[in-house]
């Protein structure tokens, strides 16, 4: 996987991931990171101006580092703890939403994401420059159906809360204790219909507005942290 | 202003927002929009595609108007309300976050923002893009000096409530019933310590992770609709 970036480039630097090689400007000159090189034994490239430009789509700063892909999790890596809080979305489209999404999660101390393989942005250099180092320390699963992983984690005594506005209750009025799987809709479509019907609650946010659309990370944010509410 | 792409193109030639004019790529057919400009008195360009290349910077879709500049609104105008609710963003950078947070508000029913003028991402196209149609119907002041616009909201009985994690309480402890105006820090650096001295109270969303960062527009989502909490 390729990233890009001063910040990401530092984090990962910083931490024990492989790193398989990295690419610098012939005009970069951060001296930390240039020394955090130094320390560690990784190829480095130095390229000119013009070799450089095919990069210029990323907004690099003058540094790319390839890297070992995301290591995803299984069900069963979060599935089996007491009171295990897990995220399930639902066919999201916007990196930059996942993004803020496993920030929120890291933050919030949910214990995995679940993320559909198909039709579905997945963990990419967008996403890990938005996560801003959380990526690390969140389980993720993709998985080929989510119906189905959806059956496994009720078969596991999960209670499936969905979120949309029609034929849903109050989000405040949700018991969120035991094991809770939350589902996130996607920006565009909101929850699968067979999703939907897989939900013991459906949680509305209540909107006091006319136009009434909160970014699709930003009630994730809410949700997230109504579900860890009474973990005080 | 100039905005651009098609989602803020159908809004605003169904609103009765002024538009000055509207520039389309001469391959530009979507006959929904150009049925709404030919149902409307409006000064139409069309423009080749090497002269329409100039807007390729912005996710255009074939589409450019320019319309009124955003009108501000003056404290004056949510201040005096019983139980108002306002937010304060101190020196916020990313327009992203802006019309993020600016969806919010509207959704939660928020009575107005107040922005510094200097030194603070203010209401440009992007800002009106993210936001989704939520600018319309949401009072933004632009202030020049937020210290003395909170003084003044002090004058009129506002509590201040900043939010930080240092010296702070847990954010379900407050109160938030009568007249609050929720402070929003900066992106990097939080909030100004000249303002967080002002506070009458300083909220904290716990974090039980190790990154603990969350994104500026899913923190506030989560504060404001915590100060909304009890409205129900």
């Amino acid at each position: 996987m390729l990233v890009y970036g001063r910040n990401v480039a530092k984090e990962i630097l910083k931490s024990d991931k492989k790193i398989e090689k990295i690419i610098i400007h012939e005009d970069f000159n951060d001296k930390d990171i240039i020394s955090l090189i130094e320390n560690r034994k990784i190829t480095l490239i130095t390229m000119n101006k013009k070799d450089f430009s095919r990069f210029d789509k990323f907004s690099h700063q003058g540094i790319i580092l390839y890297i070992e892909d995301f290591k995803y999790s299984k069900l069963e890596d979060f599935m089996f703890r007491d009171n295990s809080k897990v995220v399930i979305l639902d066919h999201l489209e916007d990196p930059h939403n996942l993004g803020a999404i496993i920030r929120t999660c890291e933050a919030a101390g949910i214990d995995g994401i679940i993320i559909p393989k198909d039709r579905s942005v997945s963990v990419n250099s967008t996403v890990m420059k938005t996560s801003a180092g959380a990526l690390e320390n969140v389980k993720i699963a993709m998985v080929t159906n989510l119906n189905q992983a959806i059956k496994k984690l009720k078969e596991n005594g999960f209670w499936i809360v969905g979120t949309d506005m029609e034929n849903s209750v109050d989000y405040r009025e949700i018991d969120y204790s035991g094991k809770i799987a939350l589902v996130i809709g996607s920006e565009g479509f909101g929850m699968s219909e067979s999703i939907r019907k897989s939900c013991d609650f459906i949680a509305r946010i209540p909107m006091n507005g006319k136009i009434n659309s909160l970014n699709a990370s930003v009630a994730a944010g809410i949700m997230i942290y109504e579900v860890i509410r009474s973990n005080k």
